[in-house]
């Protein structure tokens, strides 16, 4: 057992974290005024400076990090946390600077590890290059989705096509219109068994039938800078029988693996938003005085520090031996631990920020901390792939298990 | 002791929430498209709904509930609180529908109570009429201004005039150009005694030197549909020494006398808002199938929706008690419980709207339901009037007192 | 609506108040001396101080108040409230010194509303006039006994007479040997449906068969000073038909009258173990200095004073209302307040009572302190009657139905 | 960064596992017995079945595992660590079987690492090879002694000798008559810089002046299996000067250096009582029904199992990764951390704990499972070497330290 990063990972967050901190976190704001200004106040990938951020991001060697193996860094999951978290301390820019921001990152690992070679060739090279973007469309308005089976999204084969007819919404980053390609999950046989149901397709953005009804807002949020939030009718939508991912009812296996990486980047990078918000909590209130201290001498608000770094510092270690697991067991006996952060994660970063927000006084609430914005943002991981409920009780019964096996 | 409401009071909630239910609620989304169609989308009082509902509002008797004696309903705090709850409900648009928003209320207060004559024609008339709206400027982004000393605007004596000068944010609904009237509080005299430094001030919207900077976000809302909340600078600006409320000095007495029912509405109304999101849930979980069963099955929103009915039954009661205090003891005789309101409400409410989103699902955070703009808008509930930790440090120091007395 | 006391009720707050803080709390410590001195440690009932006492509080009409009618102190449940409230400023020996302690006060209802003139005469006599004790033996070892149709007792007729075969635990009182009449909780009828199988019946304690196995511990006390909590083995205990409480398939029904009263006078004496671990709290961190200043300086201390205050005032308004709707509306129509009080009571007072003994430090623990056995006592609660989570799962399903009957 | 224990952690941790769960668990109960048939209960080190096991520990090389270097097993902190963790399965009595129970397990380190070769012969010897038990008497009943400047006992020199005179409790083990040594904390200079006032002398428990007053209770239990916690005055009692440990001035000091691996060792054990704990509520929850369903089919159950699995993964976690800085860069190194597992660990085992005694009902109180006892050792935890709050406020502190050190 050792605690310590190994030496390319020192390296790489020494790296990263100037990048971050000297170049990204500098650049935000031009971000903004850029893309207020723009046309399309979706198109954040356009941005000028976020281009140039990207091309250094490049020829730096900070590209594609999240992706093991040759198309990416060939970085382990364990070599891969830290330098998510340090992507975490600037959400609105730092993760798609380095290509590493959801869902790209999935869809990528879904098309390396199930795509055709022409679907690679078609998607995934411009993905890896950062030229297009893409959404996941999973989530449906009328049903609870967190369960698969009640996905009402129907994939039906006609001749050498397949016709795609549902409404799906929370499809992130969809409303940029840079995100050339959907991956849709829907139903191609309802009566198969459970797990069996469910198929994964490729959809172009621009295929007859593709509606983009409106973006979906998160506490007043609309999140253009990351291409919102969808909402999207597929009315009787056609693509080629070849635009399906691995085969028929390999639907849920799809998003299962998906999920895995998914959440652990999700996790990563949220315990960097953790540690921002202690600092700029610490920072300011050793700034204020009230009532003839500074209220860095407050009991009260020593014990929000106190917890916040305890509370921070168990995280961060489930979070890392989850990552070794994944490398060492791969990612189905690591599926305890994934769940574990996946409850853990949100509910403790939530607690942390709402500290610090109070610490701030109203000013945490508004536009002039990124706290509120990443409150907003945390809050969502309590749904995202599953509410935490979902996930409990699975834990739950694996641990229900694992005691009365014998018995 | 009896727990039954008296008839007027029960008449008047009755005719009250048909009122809200039947033609409040039904009209908030014409509220919003006039005032998204408005060339100023601050100007929220000149929706024509908002004027044809407040005609019918006055009509019927519901008009200035708040305001004790003749200028308005003539009623007690105990009977006015079921009556708040239920514009609760309807957050958006029922408290200023029965002229009975913050913060024109407290401004009233403070004039009826402390206002010359000319002050009251000139400003009270045509708030009790709805002619016009006003501001609370009190906060500061220089200062953690929960300590009234550490307010730095000055209002300076020269000749007939006073001189203001000073930067306050938060100035909720003064981004509305209907916010006819300022009510500013400054530093008269920052070398008296701790309590005497402050007076307050009315100053005209139109008055040269006004700079209307910019709107406050809360998370991701301006709140545009009550008027948003202002960053203002006071650069120089002159008004008629006459314009001063009470005396200079007064202006803390002021402050407290005005913020025992502005926090007891803000209890009052936040227990309506708790109410709405129990329904919601309850209704939002009957309709949900996951996994083989309703969501109103799962143990754990059981457990939700218990812990929910059991901590707004316990609050309204304390709210009510404490109402009852100020009608029987005063509003000094209730300060503790006021301090207890404060304390106990946003917290509690805040809880409940944590699990009736999380029981929604994403949408539950989103424009499609009113539950996180709720969030929002107790969360900010917090700070305003003073964080949570200067109310309970304070209320601690009463009961230690109480217990240390004799010694 | 009105929150003050009724005349009479302050007359006898202040009477019992002075007679509990100058009696009966200066009497706790001879109390246990007597008690350990004794042949028999479990035979509190006969220590020479309590009947002293038992005699003085009958003298000044404090005796029997929580029971109505004119068996008892004829007051009202919203009368009895703030009385038993007192009481629980020294629960090892007020409640039982105005004769008010469970269980013999639920046997008393039971013996009072579904009694026989005969059983009256034999077993509610005595019970009145303090000359026996009583124990109500419902929970069994083997089973979740919470779920009345799981109790496995029989009680079988055999001619003129009842046979009683069952396992019982948590048998309150009942090590006591002035404990002299069981109230039992059986089946006669197993295949009858699911609320009519149970019994109850009187079991005197010399019956042959009635075997007292052993005391259970709570934490470590044992609760010698109440008559402990039994485990009782039932062996062929033979008892005459006439024993039986009102008629066969009655014993859920008498159950759940006997649970309204039961429960609210737990949650009012708990109130009075809250507000003593208040003042205990504040007295303490009065005296005691770190680090240079008085622990109630500190900030965190303060947090939990105000908070403890915040809580209690709550809860006990609620608690209140509870017992108003019980005299208005009656047990049943107050089912759902009963469920709720039921429920916020324990979690309450255990989070001050936590508090109160931190601020103790480790003496808080210790029997120099009243602190730690009321926190075990406090604890048992949220299981007695029932555990919580089965009171909020209804509790829940009661507020379902009420926002979805329409539908 | 590796999870994985090494080989020969992995071999003792199956060794002792077997020894633990085959040997000292099942004689849990024979020791019980044997201590309440012996003439003095709190002799609990002279107990047959005790001694037996001890040789057998002793023999299996399971023996002095917490103590580095030649003295001991020769273990790292991060190789013991788990170890420690199973032996909190049973902590009646794993901990002394292998001779790795606080408080001689701190006495042990203080006279290895402070000890003249004398002390060390007479004390250390006999400790290591477990034929004496010893003391350490630092809580004063007097004072808030986590503040170590209150601390009021006097130790003087007078010629060759040391007198002492103070009052001190909660002196674990020292009930024992086989605790032959305390190891005493005192003022040698009350007007000393605030960390030189304070030394620590050994006091043989024959000393003429050694009281031993009473007890101590946690929880109505006495403790008496592990010594109890002891009252002790030390009125006049006169030692050699070459009792002193290290020299005077340096007992605050030697309180630090003992105070690191003392926390840790209560740390790990605690995880092993928390582990335990899930065992006995999964099994529990299995076994019951209620309500048509197993009780472990219950969501809200089902929510404590998953929230305890979560819990205990990254308590764990943080506890190794202290330990491996201990080994690493030292405990000063490792202080924060340290203050972190030690604020982390009491609160997480007790909530978990809490959850188990509500899954079983009523008898999870009692003296039918460990978990109440567990419960109430846990707790002792929060105020054990200074309170939480204490802790907190040290922590809070050294992270404001971090972020506005360069300003």
């Amino acid at each position: 057992m050792d605690f310590e990063y190994d030496e390319r990972t020192t390296a790489l967050m020494k790296q990263l974290r100037s990048f971050v901190d000297e170049r990204v976190i500098p650049s935000v704001s031009t971000f903004h005024e850029e893309l207020d200004a723009s046309d399309d106040r979706w198109a954040w990938s356009r941005t000028p400076v976020l281009q140039t951020l990207r091309q250094e991001a490049r020829d730096a060697g900070l590209w594609n990090l999240f992706l093991p193996g040759e198309g990416g860094a060939g970085l382990t999951n364990l070599q891969y946390a830290p330098l998510a978290e340090i992507t975490g301390r600037a959400m609105e820019l730092a993760p798609s600077t380095v290509n590493c921001s959801a869902p790209d990152t999935g869809n990528m690992e879904v098309l390396e590890q199930f795509g055709t070679p022409e679907q690679k060739e078609q998607w995934l090279k411009p993905l890896l290059e950062g030229r297009i973007r893409s959404s996941f469309a999973m989530t449906e308005p009328a049903v609870a989705s967190s369960d698969a089976t009640n996905i009402e999204t129907r994939i039906e084969r006609d001749g050498d096509e397949y016709v795609i007819t549902g409404r799906k919404w929370w499809i992130t980053g969809a409303m940029n219109p840079d995100a050339a390609i959907f991956i849709v999950m829907g139903k191609t046989d309802p009566s198969a068994e459970r797990h069996r149901q469910q198929s994964q397709i490729l959809v172009p953005r621009d295929t007859p039938g593709v509606q983009i009804v409106r973006g979906m807002h998160v506490y007043g949020y609309d999140d253009h800078d990351h291409g919102g939030h969808a909402e999207i009718v597929f009315d009787q939508v056609r693509v080629p029988a070849s635009n399906l991912i691995s085969g028929e009812g390999e639907g849920f296996a799809i998003a299962q693996a998906r999920l895995g990486p998914g959440r652990i980047h999700h996790c990563m990078r949220s315990i960097g938003v953790a540690e921002r918000a202690i600092e700029l909590m610490c920072e300011r209130v050793s700034d204020r005085v009230a009532f003839g201290r500074p209220l860095s001498e407050q009991g009260v608000i020593r014990d929000w520090i106190a917890e916040s770094r305890v509370r921070v510092e168990q995280l961060r270690l489930l979070v890392l031996k989850t990552a070794w697991l994944m490398d060492t067991v791969g990612n189905r006996g690591a599926h305890g631990e994934i769940q574990a952060i996946k409850i853990a994660t949100p509910s403790t970063v939530e607690w942390i920020l709402d500290k610090a927000i109070q610490a701030h006084g109203a000013g945490g609430l508004s536009q002039d901390f990124p706290l509120a914005r990443a409150a907003a943002g945390i809050r969502t991981l309590r749904f995202a792939d599953g509410p935490d409920e979902v996930h409990k009780n699975s834990l739950a019964k694996r641990e229900l298990r694992r005691h009365t096996s014998g018995r």
